[in-house]
């Protein structure tokens, strides 16, 4: 696969997603980079050429864009070891990915990219009348995946797939939301036997 | 394939998309109803037994369970025809799953539970607060549904996929949350479109 360009905003875990997944297939990305703070993926430009949704990240592949980090996830790896075949594992993994993006990232990356990119002086009213909320929802993700990790090793399939990949990205950066994360000791277990293997690369890299 | 329960709560769309993919596959799935409204999927023993997440829908293939609906409409339909195995097409399909799930849902699926079942008036505080940015990114979905089937019959891979049976759950009732489709004319004919199909059953049915 050549010629793919990964749209992003390198500090968010939806993009690191994507980059670790590209590490660990070997396969070339090109980085585009938009900072979210200025608006930068709300201009007529992105909004027209790239994604009428105005998020990152989107992976272009040619003419193609795809939009939603799950997608490029699920493109990126397609017919790779990191996707399952066996038709329960497969959707095993999708319930994950699925997961993430509802229960977990909407309450734990919220909360990172409140506290550590915007401020939590500067958040709107109805911004601080939702972080009750999203931080027991948040924890109650971290107790769900503890309890799922203290019976096995990775979250589907019994091996690494991409839903330990899309569970990573915000999982270890959960303590920029505020969250402890020693609480949670198979979690942490977990985090370590995914950043030890092989081909792992940090979020900053 | 035989021996399938999904586990319910019937007026929800995420339940509704799993009996739709089984109508139209010929599939035949027993039903077991939960009153979400009484807290039956909060119980110890639905929590020990179906899902540690108290939510429906999960499906259950004899001793597998499946939380998500995304990941149970995948489970469903895999190998039919209703999945595109073209790489990018396959994406582009979990492209607008995924997005139902973070950027229509939550707004949509959310002011319809508010205000057809729980009641405006008995609202949270932070509900409350809640409700004109859910209002606003309800219409920012719509919008972008809109703009999409101005120029395509269906969401993904030039045909009816599981991409629209996600999508339709929710919009086709997106009135009940206070939602005025007749602003969206591509998104109305596209609601034809999906209920004139041959096996198409109603949410009701």
């Amino acid at each position: 696969m050549s010629g793919l360009i990964l749209h992003e905003y390198a500090p968010s875990g939806n993009c690191y997603k994507i980059r670790l997944i590209a590490a660990h297939l070997g396969i070339p990305l090109e980085r585009r980079g938009y900072d979210i703070l200025r608006g930068e993926t709300r201009t007529p430009a992105f909004l027209s050429e790239v994604s009428a949704n105005g998020r990152i990240p989107v992976l272009q592949a040619g003419d193609d864009y795809l939009p939603e980090s799950g997608a490029a996830c699920v493109y990126l790896a397609y017919g790779s070891a990191l996707i399952p075949h066996d038709r329960f594992d497969h959707a095993d993994m999708l319930r994950w990915m699925f997961w993430e993006q509802y229960n977990h990232e909407p309450n734990i990356a919220t909360l990172r990219f409140w506290r550590a990119f915007i401020g939590e002086a500067n958040l709107s009213e109805a911004q601080r009348a939702a972080l009750p909320a999203k931080e027991a929802a948040g924890h109650d993700a971290l107790a769900l995946m503890d309890a799922h990790l203290a019976r096995t090793d990775w979250f589907a399939a019994g091996r690494f797939t991409l839903a330990d990949i899309a569970l990573y990205a915000y999982t270890h950066v959960a303590g920029e939301g505020g969250f402890d994360l020693s609480r949670y000791p198979a979690v942490e277990a977990w985090l370590a036997r995914v950043a030890a293997l092989p081909r792992h690369v940090a979020m900053g890299a």
